[in-house]
């Protein structure tokens, strides 16, 4: 199977640590990055693969395109026996819960540097990037506050979570996260003991 | 249950549907809407219910809150026995990545609306509303050009895709869908012969 990524997209990146974790990643082929910034125009990737014109895409062997990250995580911890994500019950969708919010708050990082570096200057709405952006810090408010989550046994939350704070430290490394949420940073250097997670680091800015 | 909904919404749209449809709709009690317009604070929403500030949540007895519409649709779905969703299968992850284009759909259709009707107009950009606008287009050209999915007994993607049209027809009058994609104009007839799909309407814009 084939996925369609790219180095710097936090959203590959829990793939890419979930694939390691799961024992996945030499079954994957990772293919160059196509271009996916709002306004520029990709019709071939939007009309064979995705119309929504994000990545990541997971192409199985058959063709069929599997999107987008969360249901490719979900694909992929199937496909190695359930490890990484709780199977039934209340746990299973507090999981998925915890995973959609986590995704959301990486939609409103993007959405927050879009504002601030792709829009042309003169288009600037201050309100909208402070709103973004503060949607995504209520969410480590969350997690903060349920340090739960932070210390049981390896998951998907927990990978979907460094791959927000390590999506802040690479576009926003001012924003002083660590000092807010020190039970975050101490997750966070916890998480950094493993090679999957220091291997998927995203490439100098 | 608890469903924290607003009747404009498509995605509090689809979850009224797939309760009709599966049975579960009286168990649910549909509480007023909260504000989550972009800009607009609402900190009790942030900090108890979704840091997001997005609707719908779902808020079982036990006070478990279960975000966004995609798990919640799939939570309502696992309650009743499973009629909308493949259990298993590349059919299961083909229907989940179209329920995630589909929600991909709603939201860059949504980020249009708020470019063109919230954000101040000097703030405008047009190239953004655009593109935005584009991506549900494209997304509606797959449709049109997969029509197994429109005449398939009923499912999550059909139900995900009427709220699509819908919030088109809705917020978006005069954007031509009928035209250009007649399959999906009959589908969209085929789809308002239903009660649930009929009887949730948005109210007049």
């Amino acid at each position: 199977m084939k996925l369609v990524s790219s180095l710097a997209s936090p959203f590959a990146r829990k793939i890419r640590i979930a694939a390691i974790e799961l024992g996945l990643f030499d079954r994957i082929d990772f293919v160059s990055p196509v271009k996916t910034i709002p306004t520029t125009e990709n019709e071939d990737y939007a009309r064979n693969i995705n119309p929504l014109r994000k990545i990541p895409a997971l192409i199985l062997d058959d063709g069929t395109v599997i999107i987008d990250s969360y249901v490719i995580a979900e694909y992929l911890d199937e496909l190695a026996g359930g490890k990484l994500i709780p199977a039934s019950g209340l746990t299973k969708w507090r999981a998925r819960t915890d995973h959609s919010i986590l995704q959301g708050m990486l939609d409103a990082l993007l959405l927050c540097r879009y504002e601030k570096l792709l829009r042309p200057g003169q288009f600037f709405w201050a309100e909208w990037a402070d709103d973004q952006f503060k949607r995504a810090w209520d969410g480590l408010a969350r997690y903060e506050a349920h340090p739960d989550v932070l210390t049981r046994p390896l998951d998907l939350v927990q990978i979907s979570l460094v791959c927000v704070l390590g999506y802040l430290e690479f576009r926003f490394p001012d924003c002083g996260w660590r000092k807010t949420f020190p039970k975050l940073d101490a997750f966070h250097e916890r998480m950094m003991q493993r090679d999957s997670v220091r291997t998927t680091l995203p490439p100098p800015a």
